[in-house]
């Protein structure tokens, strides 16, 4: 994105599309969506009835006789040509030429543009960029106009008044302003078309993430972001008083979607979790929506990857259908999941670092980002897949619920999905029998009273199941190319920010 | 619910629906899912192949020679007959009679019979309820089994021990136990059929909701839990340790809704809010998931109420439709959505109540919860509605960026949506115009810098808008009319409760 890339220099403005016409010759580039399947927008449609429960009016305005206006919205003006209609949007830019003014009307589904002749200019006079306007006029076919279609003989009648100037011109390509400016003035940054991209890409992949399950028979979950105590980690909770006792903000609904395969055998939950990360970097932020799945019956942790390939195929899809307006905008080219994503398991991928680059990490724990990055490229190259899975990555690195390879305890039926060389997603088996539990966290030297709810549920019959956890913030970011995961979070929250 | 109502009797068992067929006359009574349309699952119908990213094996265990097994649901079984099956799950129950035992198997689709005779019989001697068991053997039919299938001839493998009883018998028709002991042990309580209906209603409720707004074209966005200042209601937030700086967990994403509404004009979120509630009643939690929604270019509070009205069937409908027998399990009968829900203004309400009851609320600030019963009785009455809109609340008792009514400044552009005689929705227009916050606040003596950012938002132009916000527990204990909110609400949080 712009904001993130001061040096990379792109053609590209938020007016033009891989699948828009020709320029304009006369100046305003005015679209942004192209013509795509999208839902129906009743809303958006209105007709005069102005029945409570009926199609809703979705007006902006009323006439002097109290009828509300039909609202056309950018998307849908070239079927209107020929006749008068009522657009409205955010005044995007103004242009004042000699002969001739230009209003460009923003609305969420692009940019429509308004010509000014004669006095009819000088309704822009006093017009300030960002105004909330609502204009009528007559759709009128202009063969160099974007969309065929441009608005003539305009009324604009103001619904809103801009009172202040945006921190940066909104209209400009590109985003002439670096990411704190952005991100302490979000309300308004985000209307820039780059900027709010990521977050309808972040929205469909989400859509396409739930319905994906869905159909695989899963069921939604919400999960308690209270808890009585620290698990896990330990570390990095933000404490609380809750009604005068200690309470901790929750890292994972970890031990709740374990506990609801009980209930349920498949459940997912995409939701708000907490790290008190004391660290200020491009990649750690104090709250991420997780994208949690749990499934039970699964004979080891391939079962669980077969299920995370074929959500995040359906996730990419989603995207790749539903928002490819925000995918042009970027100029991003989504990755392909291939049908079998490949795999390495984690001594293998070590060997193979020893034999071909300067280092050796055999006998190491864990993997470094630099052997992550490797690894992806040597998928890339030996597989043409830019996600590779890691598996079996030894026990004292993984949390204590991981179910070991029966073959060698010293190592785990857990998996990383690598993407692009960052690490995307963590998962595996976890233990399922009751007594499993408590040698684990004997052996860990935990006490079994700090976790006796969640042992409980062991209690009681679990079959064998594993799940995943994806951060919603982390695949935006991964998707779009992101430098820094704050440009890709909807107010973002960190060791410094606490506002807006 | 049963749990609820001790005092109610109802004939109904869990393995029996409106679409089952007559009675086992050997007693076990085994289903409780009825044929209906449900999406493909493909995970449930596994092949053999292993190859990750293909289709999943799904199954349960593997056979000697390492090859997993194909797994039925109980849903499926009926297509099965005359095959060798596999099926897995909890162990229901057990009946061992002199000639012939019964296994009732339970997964997530319903109930599976399971015939031991002779020698078979032994396999039974030593499990325990909520063992997991596979289950391979031939599905056969038998008129008088439910769905005209039980499996026959079975081989029983233990996959999860059960090493404590349940808290209560999980096979009973109706629960045996109070709410707080399901509540204490809610991750086996709620495989209980009865128990678990509501959180089957709660997910497709909440598909419905997203479902219907995606196809107006509104954006799903996710905001902040953990905020900088105590906004709005000021009493009642939790407090936190951010970093060594004070922060508060968020009541209500209002402020970040409308603020995006300047970027995607239509969006929705679904997310945790936190009260910090000192009450102990059946309706107070300190965590609930709130359905929230903000909507630009509106002409009133009117608009906000259609496309409510039309969630509201579109929730009600998917609910109907795809989780038929968590309604049948519970005997509820969904309430009608009439295309037009009847409306009154507040001041019509109390002129009505003082003309036909004993009370004469005229000229107070709000409507008594005994108000809104008699309202909603009355709506149901004259017109056949269990939903009433209540229009027109005082400025007085509305937050301060409520919009006011143009023609009466006491009075604002709000509703509230009365279900069955409780307010299950709050909502109206909002203030959109930068001066009009300022003159707001500072009639209510309140200090715009403690809304610096929000108020940012209002100064680069917005549409007049305005929204709702549903809180799920709500609206699911509304539709199964739990007698406590607790019972609805997945591990809930309140004055007392931080686990499980």
């Amino acid at each position: 994105m712009a904001v993130l890339r001061p040096g990379r220099k792109t053609l590209l403005s938020p007016c033009t599309t891989k699948g828009s016409t020709a320029q304009v010759s006369y100046g305003a580039k005015v679209r942004w969506h192209r013509e795509s399947p999208s839902p129906a927008l009743p809303g958006d449609h209105p007709t005069l009835r102005v029945a409570t429960g009926g199609p809703v009016r979705g007006s902006v305005g009323s006439t002097p006789k109290g009828l509300p206006l039909m609202r056309v919205l950018a998307r849908d003006l070239s079927a209107h040509v020929g006749t008068e209609v009522t657009v409205a949007g955010w005044l995007h830019r103004r242009r004042q030429l000699k002969s001739v003014s230009f209003a460009i009307l923003r609305d969420r589904t692009g940019l429509v543009q308004v010509v000014l002749t004669g006095p009819d200019a000088d309704q822009l006079a006093d017009l300030t960029e960002e105004t909330v306007l609502q204009v009528t006029g007559i759709a009128t076919a202009n063969r160099q106009a974007p969309d065929g279609v441009e608005i003539t003989a305009p009324v604009l009648t103001t619904l809103s008044e801009s009172a202040r100037p945006a921190p940066f011109d909104l209209y400009r390509p590109n985003v002439p302003a670096g990411l704190s400016v952005v991100l302490d003035h979000a309300g308004v940054a985000l209307r820039h078309p780059m900027l709010r991209a990521p977050f309808e890409i972040s929205a469909a992949a989400v859509r396409g993430f739930r319905a994906h399950l869905d159909g695989e028979g899963f069921t939604e979950i919400h999960t308690p972001k209270i808890v009585g105590t620290v698990t896990e980690s330990g570390a990095n909770v933000f404490a609380l008083d809750y009604f005068g006792r200690p309470a901790y903000l929750a890292q994972s609904p970890q031990f709740y979607k374990q506990t609801m395969v009980g209930v349920f055998e498949r459940v997912y939950e995409v939701g708000p979790v907490f790290r008190a990360e004391p660290h200020d970097t491009a990649r750690h932020l104090a709250q991420y929506t997780s994208l949690d799945v749990e499934v039970g019956f699964i004979t080891d942790h391939h079962d669980v990857m077969a299920i995370l390939t074929r959500t995040l195929a359906g996730t990419l899809d989603t995207i790749a259908h539903e928002v490819p307006d925000a995918l042009d905008r970027l100029r991003i080219a989504l990755p392909e999941v291939p049908e079998k994503i490949p795999e390495i398991d984690f001594v293998a991928a070590q060997k193979l670092l020893a034999a071909h680059t300067d280092e050796d990490p055999r006998g190491e724990p864990d993997l470094a980002p630099a052997h992550e990055r490797w690894l992806s490229g040597w998928a890339q190259r030996e597989h043409g897949s830019r996600f590779l899975y890691v598996t079996g990555y030894p026990t004292i690195k993984r949390p204590f619920y991981t179910h070991p390879d029966p073959n060698n305890p010293e190592r785990t039926r857990s998996f990383d999905l690598l993407f692009d060389g960052l690490e995307l997603v963590t998962g595996g088996q976890r233990l399922h029998r009751h007594s499993d539990y408590l040698s684990a966290l004997s052996k860990r030297g935990e006490d079994p009273r700090q976790y006796m709810w969640y042992l409980g549920t062991f209690a009681h019959g679990m079959p064998p199941h594993g799940g995943f956890a994806i951060g919603l913030e982390r695949l935006t970011g991964r998707i779009t190319g992101a430098d820094n995961i704050r440009s890709v979070t909807l107010f973002p929250r960190d060791l410094h920010r606490l506002t807006p």
